[in-house]
């Protein structure tokens, strides 16, 4: 039978088993879901099984651990490795999921759950289009490995080692990763482009102690001011970043790139309308697609201090802290740029604050030629599937594990996404729409076809 | 027998009574204590009883009750008004207690508890000074009155109204109320000034979710960004306000007003050390007294938006939210000054962020000539009991009601605090010195008997 016949008559089997999965709260972030953790691997190990790989293993990290299987029966013929994450982002704050966030949900033609589009439902699709692909056919057209980690979101700290230490074993001609997004319904693309990633916590401490805003207030320094006032120096009323030196590695935008951002027909005034937004907001001089896709960005994602409750608390608070993520594009270097905000921060310390900076996660951004052979097979396996071929974009978000695939692996990684970018990955109320399930699955057996 | 030898009997019983009050959590602000703020009440109410006081009523309100008691037989002797309240700020973040804040607790000469200085503890002070006259006496050298409300820490809702309505039975001579502290240990103050107070909370809205900082970082409002820079116009980096017209209605300090300053010899050193700081913090040309008692300060009570778990969220926040409060000084007439912030943040409302202003609280400021009889009787008790003369000073905390009582039952208002400054009011960790709960019964003994 047709594959879209197959996949079509085991659907509600496949709804049900990545139901499953995405019912397991694998939040690697937070420590007491380390159980978790291990028992969404176990059952990602179960089900590659199931499909026919072989050599499936849980291997231990340092932190949690990552799932490798492969199927190497296509002698001569090229080796692909897929790699994802089966680990998901917090879910706070809980109060604005529509239904909980590991009970996962059809409404429409959307799956509702924390990891439905990042990543689990994407990985799920490859193991999918695999077993398909062996019970229809009896062999694969190509060799393939599967390596699926559970660090993705807290910065992939074992997975370096992890591919250095196994390099023989997890040799491939090209890494194929479902992490990204169609540019809209309908209009897929190929993210030839992902920013790298920096980030850091500051604390600001004062005195020993809370004070009360009536017996000190004037006359004492307060955490809370300190720390804004540190704040407001990071950017401009743009958003332009104010660290000396920032953007000394960032590439000007060439007119061929200009050129390829405006094929993306992107309309800033649906955007606009579908967040809620009063106006979109950004470095002057480039547009939404340009800012987010090749200019590097400093976000403050947490600040807080003091008093949070209800009603009034008149106090001076002794504390205050930040966490900011920077995306960084072409050539930045993460640890460069973390030493260039440290310096700045250090430089505009408010008086009678104490700074303590924690750096974090560092990655670099990744770029690849689109005209290379695997990359135009893929755009054809889209138009097969979707009746329209894929662009080729540059995506704003970070998969800082592609860079070290690109170098350790094979320079060769196929960006083949099938999220949307409304699919309120990182925030409540998460989806996976069921539209790209579907398509997902045959266009990758399509892919591994023409390969 | 004196009152000295009196107290020292009684002391083991007054203070296993007054913990018995401190364990109630009385917390005014947090709708879910409004059971405690009834039974904090009732103890008041049958503590007074005992004490021999007389139509002991607990008056209910809109908000928390108000606990009413006098004795009116000392015919053409001035009648004395005492107010306080029984009510407390909230007790996070709970985790930097020693002691958990409603098991009150003894460690060397230092009672701990949540309201065990502001203001039970010197609430408590007069009962017993009241109760041991009775005793000693068989009658009082004065008419007393008692209203002792449970709105205080929530800006006294609804006494303005019970004070209009019960003008008559509530009238007095002279309004006394312990809620303020000596300078230092062994060095009595009588505030003849008290700052008034405004409020206001701030909540900045962008888009209508969470979004991925991946995704959208660099090409859309951060509401965190937003917030900070809203916040950084407020002040310069001395801590100057720098909203138009904010310091309108301040007089400019007087020779004579610095001079009496310079009289409580402050040892700002020792602040400093004592607190932890780095430094001192507040306007140029200002000592830290001036800053504290004549100067009015616009404070960051807490700021809040985003991320604020373990680990890292990548995540552009929708929402952040602050909290404000104004100590006001002279003339300054609170709603004036809000209308004047009010004006300053819609002025400098960022790009793409939609700005919702809450305003709460309002008092003006108090003050009174420390050159009237009762207030030089009042330094002479402290004089008896403390061989040390009160000093007239200017407080920086606020007691909205003082104000109202002024202008509504007595222009005498005599502020006789019993606390000392670092005892953590409104902090983790507050106390009273037991030294000033002795010396503190005595010298309202003292007093009444001069009056």
């Amino acid at each position: 039978m047709s594959y879209a016949t197959y996949f079509q008559e085991n659907r509600e089997q496949h709804l049900a088993e990545l139901k499953e999965w995405l019912s397991i709260p694998s939040i690697s972030a937070l420590s007491e879901h380390k159980p978790d953790m291990l028992r969404a691997a176990e059952w990602l190990a179960a089900t590659l099984t199931r499909a026919g790989l072989e050599n499936v293993k849980v291997n231990e990290t340092a932190g949690h651990p990552i799932v490798t299987a492969d199927h190497l029966h296509a002698p001569g013929k090229p080796t692909v490795l897929v790699y994802g994450h089966y680990d998901v982002q917090p879910v706070d704050p809980l109060n604005l999921w529509e239904t909980p966030p590991f009970e996962p949900t059809i409404r429409g033609d959307k799956l509702f759950a924390r990891g439905a589009t990042d990543d689990k439902g994407q990985v799920f699709l490859h193991i999918k289009a695999v077993e398909a692909i062996l019970k229809q056919e009896g062999s694969l057209p190509v060799n393939i490995k599967f390596c699926i980690e559970g660090e993705e979101e807290i910065s992939s700290a074992n997975l370096p080692g992890f591919l250095e230490a196994n390099s023989e074993a997890l040799a491939a001609d090209a890494v194929l990763i479902s992490d990204t997004s169609l540019l809209e319904r309908g209009k897929p693309a190929i993210s030839t482009g992902l920013r790298g990633l920096c980030s850091l916590e500051i604390a600001i401490n004062t005195a020993n102690t809370d004070l009360h805003s009536g017996s000190f207030g004037g006359g004492v320094p307060n955490a809370l001011h300190a720390m804004v006032e540190l704040l407001a120096t990071l950017h401009d009323r743009d958003g332009k970043v104010l660290v000396d030196g920032f953007y000394d590695d960032v590439l000007p935008l060439s007119e061929e790139m200009r050129a390829e951002f405006v094929k993306q027909d992107f309309n800033e005034q649906q955007l606009q309308s579908d967040l809620g937004l009063e106006a979109l907001h950004g470095e002057e001089g480039y547009s939404f697609v340009e800012r987010v896709g090749a200019r590097p960005t400093l976000e403050l994602n947490g600040v807080y201090g003091g008093f949070q409750g209800e009603g009034t608390k008149t106090v001076i608070p002794k504390e205050a802290h930040a966490k900011i993520t920077c995306r960084l594009v072409a050539d930045q270097n993460p640890q460069d740029v973390l030493d260039k905000i440290i310096t700045h921060l250090e430089a505009v310390k408010p008086n009678g604050a104490k700074l303590t900076i924690t750096p974090g996660e560092k990655a670099r951004a990744f770029n690849i030629d689109p005209s290379g052979e695997l990359l135009q097979k893929a755009a054809d396996a889209y138009a097969a599937v979707y009746g329209t071929r894929a662009l080729f974009t540059k995506d704003g978000g970070s998969i800082p594990i592609v860079e070290e695939f690109s170098r350790v692996i094979a320079p060769t990684v196929v960006l083949m996404g099938f999220g949307l970018p409304d699919e309120n990955l990182h925030a409540p109320n998460e989806h996976f729409n069921l539209e790209n399930f579907d398509k997902g699955m045959l266009t990758i057996v399509e892919f591994l076809n023409q390969v």
